[in-house]
């Protein structure tokens, strides 16, 4: 047992010092900040997820395995024979011109009219969203984030000791009825709101998306409310059902942030994602890529541009969107015949992930060392909470297993949740007490 | 002229709006820690070095056309094809294993004893500083800096809102009686010091280096005040004259974070630098890692390992060393030969910069554009003190031009110096008044 002795930490006291300033010499030197520094349920569940006996409903992994490897390696080389003093040079701060101009064309995708010059390319959309938070909050300001929302995002606002205010979604995504009320609530309290933070496509972990219609309230109320919104879109092109839904930036150029990914649509290694944002942002995010970096990777750059050139790239994302539906498929097909009653789930049109809403008294941190043991892993709920909400619920991927290992997966989880259950019946365990809060209620679409 | 309207941005005001605040929309909503993210000299000065008609004495891009690129390029074929699927993936927030590996025998070069657990890859060793920044310092923090001191390393610690107090240099360095004065005023006027930031080889920008004795001398201030070093070292094997200096690192693991890059030592465009830190802090650096990148670029990483695995990567820098000595010696050939009297420069045993002290009243900043006129680019000193001295000074690099290019370059400065100098003598121009400050008397070594 730990006993805090209160002044220990004084020069010359004669009381030992607490355990944890012996363990970390450092500790009394760190920035502020560094509390909020937490390592997320993601990170500790890579190690799981490699153990080749379990099955991984966890990571967000792209599969990347039917990309052309060969023919790829073949072009890299002739760039690293021809180009190789400048691919392994030095860049721009803001990124490759020449890349910049196709990250363009694939934003028409999505009927995004943009210029070049306000595109700034990250390392990955991760930074993007780290380099708008350093530009735009001090500690305190508020962000709003759909209820759920994505856990990178949730670690980045953390470390800029920003406040995450939950907003809750319904069927079609972020709710504007709810969003109105947390704005007006912020300002109530003389709270600063810095953005709004949104994936209205195949949500992260949601799995749902929101309708043009849906877009055109949320940005309304965001411009009546001089409010910027950050749109982070990765799984825009991975719709599975129907042509792309224009992006809310396609339908303003001054109020909306915008943050891509080749991440999932090509391969995350390279590490290279962008933001389109307005002409004075984009400045200020061009000096906070030279202070952060110098410059983005340019070998990546480079890399990701000549396959933009030189492959079928488009025809490349249509094959990963057919993997990809196949195995929503299988995900839905085996959650449908394994879960137990009282389990619901989203039914995603695109992109990697399903919701799963479990049976009370179930928790899904509690039970997630159970589920590993019985080789099946997942993110529980929690993770994509700023409060700690969101026990009720799991994040289950389907990017990276196959259709049988997927299939299976369910079959694992559900008997987990029937022998949790069981057990929770026979001695009446109430469960955790757990705080109630209203965008748990109805939470997202249930369909 | 701009008039300032007191109360004017207030809504419903009748006055004119601020001419900046109708240039930018969003100006009142950013981050406090923007107003320190400027644009550097440094940046400015990229697009004037793209001239072909100007030698450019200002970048610090490294030589890379001597790099086997067509051999590279079959290497990192092999690698797409045989291991893209995970060279291609998400990778550790720390870094790929098998390079930390190989980054530790990168170390052994400087007698640096390491265990790659300890090591974290970041996105240029520029990411590594940011990282630490971000670990250390709140706003108002003190970093201890030498005068003057590298200009992206004040950029960092300006977005950060730290307070850089400079330490004067003498010929071997870091001044350690300079240095207890600084640690003694700061302390006096209750300030908290971070880190102590050095460069103890081939100093950028001041081109001097710290004997094996200096460095114990600092190592044991820094230990007994109870505050971090922080060692940058790109430049450290590339020596040209003797064996590489021990690191300060190698003489004690607890109170120093080694910063080490591939950019000089082999390409800047991969982006992959590396913090060596003790075990707590490398912890932090981890998450804050994870927050910025999720995970630093895995293809870079695994070329730069395939390099070092299967390149004689020694062989290569000894040839660097060669073609580096052989510009440097152009340079002090050019300067002996055509700087007019009073000036004095620094003799480099390695890297890529000489530091140069103009005869008063020059003024290196007010002359840069007529030296680009005259078809000559250097950085003016200023751009390396975060209090707008040294602008007697300016740093010259010898690493890309060619000698011929070099000396050419060093005619063309004399001559704009010449030029000015007898304008000034004409006018009896006193130049801009200038502060006095103790670590610009009698600044870095000029023997």
């Amino acid at each position: 047992m730990t006993v805090d002795h209160p002044g220990s930490e004084g020069a010359g006291s004669p009381l030992p010092a607490r355990r944890d300033t012996r363990l970390d010499p450092y500790i009394g030197t760190y920035a502020e900040r560094t509390h909020g520094m937490t390592a997320s349920a993601v990170r500790a569940l890579f190690a799981v997820a490699n153990r080749p006996e379990v099955v991984s409903l966890a990571g967000g992994m792209p599969n990347i395995a039917d990309l052309p490897l060969e023919s790829l390696g073949g072009a890299i080389a002739r760039l690293v024979a021809e180009h190789g003093t400048r691919a392994m040079q030095y860049g721009a701060g803001q990124g490759e011109p020449v890349l910049r101009a196709q990250i363009c064309e694939v934003m028409a995708e999505e009927a995004i009219s943009a210029h070049p010059d306000d595109v700034v390319v990250s390392v990955g959309s991760q930074q993007g969203l780290a380099l708008l938070t350093q530009v735009f909050c001090d500690p305190g300001d508020v962000i709003l984030c759909e209820a759920p929302s994505y856990v990178g995002a949730l670690g980045v606002f953390r470390t800029y000791q920003t406040q995450v205010v939950h907003v809750a979604m319904d069927a079609d995504g972020l709710d504007p009825i709810a969003l109105r009320e947390a704005i007006a609530s912020c300002r109530a309290a003389g709270k600063k709101i810095k953005f709004i933070y949104t994936i209205p496509n195949f949500h992260n972990p949601a799995g749902i998306s929101q309708p043009l219609e849906r877009r055109r309230e949320i940005l309304a109320i965001a411009k009546s409310e001089g409010i910027l919104i950050v749109e982070d879109n990765p799984y825009g092109l991975l719709g599975f059902d129907s042509e792309p839904t224009p992006a809310i930036r396609s339908l303003d150029d001054g109020a909306v942030v915008y943050l891509g990914s080749f991440s999932k649509t090509f391969a995350p290694g390279f590490r290279i994602g962008w933001i389109l944002a307005p002409h004075a942002i984009k400045e200020k995010l061009v000096l906070a890529q030279e202070s952060a970096t110098l410059c983005p990777p340019v070998f990546s750059q480079y890399t990701i541009s000549a396959y933009l050139q030189n492959f079928d790239w488009r025809g490349q994302i249509k094959k990963s969107r057919e993997l990809y539906r196949e195995r929503r498929d299988a995900m839905l097909a085996g959650l449908q015949a394994h879960m137990p009653p009282g389990t619901s789930w989203t039914r995603p049109g695109g992109g990697f992930f399903v919701w799963l809403t479990i049976p009370a008294p179930l928790d899904a941190e509690a039970m997630l060392p159970r589920a590993v043991t019985a080789r099946v892993a997942y993110v529980p709920g929690n993770a994509f909470y700023a409060d700690g909400l969101g026990t009720r619920h799991m994040r289950l991927s389907y990017c990276l297993p196959t259709p049988d290992q997927i299939i299976e997966g369910t079959r694992r989880l559900a008997e987990v949740m029937g022998n949790e259950l069981s057990i929770n019946a026979i001695f009446s365990n109430p469960g955790r007490p757990r705080a109630l809060h209203p965008y748990e209620a109805p939470g997202p679409d249930q369909r």
